[in-house]
């Protein structure tokens, strides 16, 4: 009975902070995670500031548990979506697809939760900023190696320098996000999809 | 003589106003408009708050009157080394090198300062952010520009699309100066190279 009390007030506690890291995200997507307030967040969840501390630490602690929630949502939007996909080339088109509909249809209301993230930390030191890059870094390698495997599977030319093409489809895809909010436009999605055809088709 | 006082004053004025805001724009590089403060400022400046505010107004008008200041430091080093340019194609070139080299160079400490700005305020609304989309808006419409005028001077195909080219250039541009910032690595730059490179070198 002692035991199911504390299980259920685990189960409870769990509960409240996925709520909390689901306003977190959000807040930090717009606001930016300098944004982010332990005392703001405990009026919002109706908690006191030693409720939050206890579920997350020192601000710094819930700006880092807010990218790792960030990049589960990254995950589950953009690259659980690719992996579905069994080819090279296919499953490149459907993450640079998949990366254009969570950018584009504001999964983060601020637009790409990294995106903001980097340009806020990007030039400072620290764990915050190093948690930003690592997460950035998976997600490159990621395209990296699918554009690889494109290769290997003789859908892309031997010759396809893979570290060009991420950066060039990074740079499109970053470009239409951040040109999009900046114009409230959905234009720069399309403009965004010619260009990552030209590349691919250059490519191949 | 009271004339001439008054004059020294302004000049004076004129003199501290410039050097809090060479200070401003860097510091707003690195921690965002948001991490300006008049106590800040006045400490770095040896002033009183109150002559912070004397000469600059509220915070939001020392953001304004900042963002102004990170304009004309990038109309004197991206746009004026364009104009130096009599061509169409050429100076299109000579606009996306100088761009390369104010964020390789870090003309601000962070990178490019509107980039920075944009992520920073590109999702919220207000005259902050109006005032950085009229500074991108103004870039854009001239890189635009000048490739209307290589298209016009026959340098560049009639078909070019003009708004396509300019949105695959300035994307690559910003992707150079966010994963260099990143990655505390100078690739970047030499990628967007290329990358322009081949941009021109299909569209003509």
């Amino acid at each position: 009975m002692a035991r199911m009390t504390i299980d259920g007030r685990r189960a409870r506690g769990e509960t409240s902070r996925r709520a909390i890291m689901n306003r977190a995200v959000h807040i930090a997507s717009v606001d930016g995670l300098g944004g982010l307030s332990i005392g703001g967040l405990a009026t919002e969840a109706s908690m006191s500031k030693g409720g939050i501390v206890a579920l997350f630490g020192t601000k710094e602690q819930l700006q880092l548990a807010t990218i790792a929630a960030a990049a589960d949502i990254f995950r589950e939007s953009v690259v659980l979506p690719g992996l579905a996909v069994e080819g090279g080339l296919t499953r490149l088109r459907a993450l640079t697809d998949a990366w254009l509909a969570y950018s584009e249809n504001r999964v983060f209301a601020g637009g790409c939760f990294f995106a903001a993230a980097n340009a806020e930390f990007g030039s400072r030191q620290g764990p915050v900023r190093d948690a930003i890059a690592a997460s950035m870094t998976e997600w490159q390698e990621f395209l990296h190696g699918t554009i690889e495997r494109a290769v290997a599977r003789g859908e892309l030319p031997a010759h396809t320098d893979a570290g060009q093409l991420t950066f060039e489809i990074t740079s499109v895809l970053d470009g239409a996000n951040s040109t999009s909010l900046l114009f409230g436009s959905s234009e720069p999605y399309a403009r965004a999809r010619v260009a990552i055809e030209k590349l691919l088709a250059q490519s191949s």
